[in-house]
């Protein structure tokens, strides 16, 4: 059998060992696991941004698979953590609407409560003392059903799948380039896209079928309208940001 | 058996190959080794704030560890490397104070010298050359006793453990939290903290103990006085920095 | 036997799931492979950093080791992908230059054309949905030339392993050591170096071989040589950048 997979995704940087903490803890409980970072830059306690992130790993991995996600500015506190059933994978994460962009796009998940608690635990890493030791005891095959329970109304945000012109950006990648929340299956080919009041022309297929240095709309790899500057940034170039309305006809 | 784990730490950064090349080495001496980061954005040859990191491997690990910690402005000269033992574990790393902080929190380290030398080695890159395929030989079950010997006096830098007030800060993390140098064992409950003279009011448990941007003396994961401002930067908000004195009754 | 080892490099950074796209890939098609991180801070679409740092990786792996370098402007155009063979190691990038340096280094290299495809791919993202099944099945042992065809020309950039004086900056590394583009084996002991119009004196052995915070030229961990301040940063110091000449007598 293959080894399992954990994922991890938080806001705690790289500049100290919080990260290898929860790692050391996983090993403990999961031994063979292969351990993959999708990213620790999310900005600190910024939900919005983990939870975009967070619906790439799941999308991106195969059933089975352990997602740690940690983006806590409420730890220590009486707020639940959850566990979340989404396309054959498990999701660790606290109930703060981290699950919200995961919820929206799998529409089939079904959101739990971790009711497992260790004997002890410090009050402000629960990522390291609570949420890694069950991520990894589900990893390595333990019983979900004794270490959850069900959850009434999990803690969603205020963002969707957008269903009709407009929709907005709500990502901004590495290289400048701006991800909506506009999904494929939506647009039509050719459809005419605007953002920030900036007329695109026609929706494109790759980056390189327009010239250097001019922006773009294609659909980029989650499968959502995507806002590019050939071989630049269109963050920087276009002055786009997370929340910029853009409108397709 | 579980497979062997080794952590790595140092100033290398991750913009270049050399944490690459350390890890190349090891996968040649420990083939089945689980190789995990602890942290390589160190300031350059920062090897107080590598100390401070370097210990709290060592406190999240289990017995059996080995910890590759390379912070080295001295390479290619003289200085000698070490080898420690502490909590079952074991560190390799250049003897110029790196090891500081795990001999304070755990006194019953022992320190002995590598005297073990490949046939050959650059001048420039130990890290790779020496100390990585002595801890990839350790953790692959290599005989300490044939690597090593004895060590008289190792480099050890001026910061304790803090017996009596004032004690000092130590550390600033990523979310701007300031860790000091006073165990949570010589705080009575409610003690009254006081951090580079303002006053914080008595020691609470958790971040949300306090509003939102308030400040906040509480004892962190590293079971340690910690000083943070409740989703917010102690450092930016307080303007904390290293050495501050910390003052409590 | 020793679990195959795939390395990664790219112009991803690490604020997005990009790099972890990859790994899941590679995870399914080589279930037990080591997943070792080069670099992901190439600054955006820089292909000849790229290069520099993949030869890197090149020299550091044994034998067997299957490199995948990823930095792309041309994603979704016609260029071509390449598969080289270098050191008993096979590299997956596209054939836009990146593997310049390494063939510069290692001539005896071979390089072929990836002719697989896999049945649908994405237009925006190559690395994840063709190099990286690819990568992973040539790591798993798949037949090279089920994958593989002649390659005609493939595209090399005008960076030259240095035959006689000046050469040349290539490189400037996390601690601000220059790297050039001179080889160790055409330097004499005691030749005598500048750069940038200034004189450094003879080639030392290592960094303490000067004073704190003196420049120094020593042959680098790269066999090439490189210009350093000891326990400083030479590009800062001495204003160093890519490109710079160098000179030695």
């Amino acid at each position: 059998m293959a080894r399992p997979i954990v994922t991890l995704l938080s806001d705690f940087g790289t500049d100290d060992y919080y990260v290898a903490a929860m790692k050391a803890v996983l090993l403990r409980t999961c031994p063979e696991c292969h351990l993959i970072d999708i990213t620790h830059s999310i900005a600190p306690q910024d939900i919005v941004a983990g939870s975009v992130q967070l619906e790439r790993a799941v999308a991106s991995f195969l059933p089975g698979t352990v997602h740690l996600a940690v983006v806590d500015p409420g730890v220590g506190s009486e707020r639940r953590i959850l566990v979340a059933q989404a396309e054959g994978q498990t999701v660790v994460c606290p109930d703060n609407g981290l699950i919200t962009w995961t919820a929206r796009r799998f529409p089939r998940s079904e959101i739990y409560e971790l009711t497992w608690r260790p004997p002890r635990h410090s009050r402000t890493f629960h990522g390291r003392d609570i949420l890694a030791p069950a991520a990894g005891a589900l990893a390595a095959g333990g019983k979900f059903s004794e270490l959850t329970g069900l959850l009434s109304s999990p803690v969603l945000l205020d963002i969707h799948v957008a269903q009709e012109s407009p929709g907005k950006v709500i990502h901004i990648d590495h290289f400048g380039n701006a991800t909506t929340n506009v999904p494929s299956s939506i647009l039509v080919p050719g459809a005419e896209i605007s953002v920030a009041g900036r007329h695109l022309g026609a929706l494109k297929r790759t980056y390189s079928d327009v010239r250097a240095n001019e922006p773009i709309a294609l659909i980029g790899s989650s499968d959502l309208l995507e806002i590019a500057v050939n071989t630049g940034s269109a963050a920087r170039e276009l002055g786009l940001k997370i929340g910029d309305q853009v409108e397709w006809r």
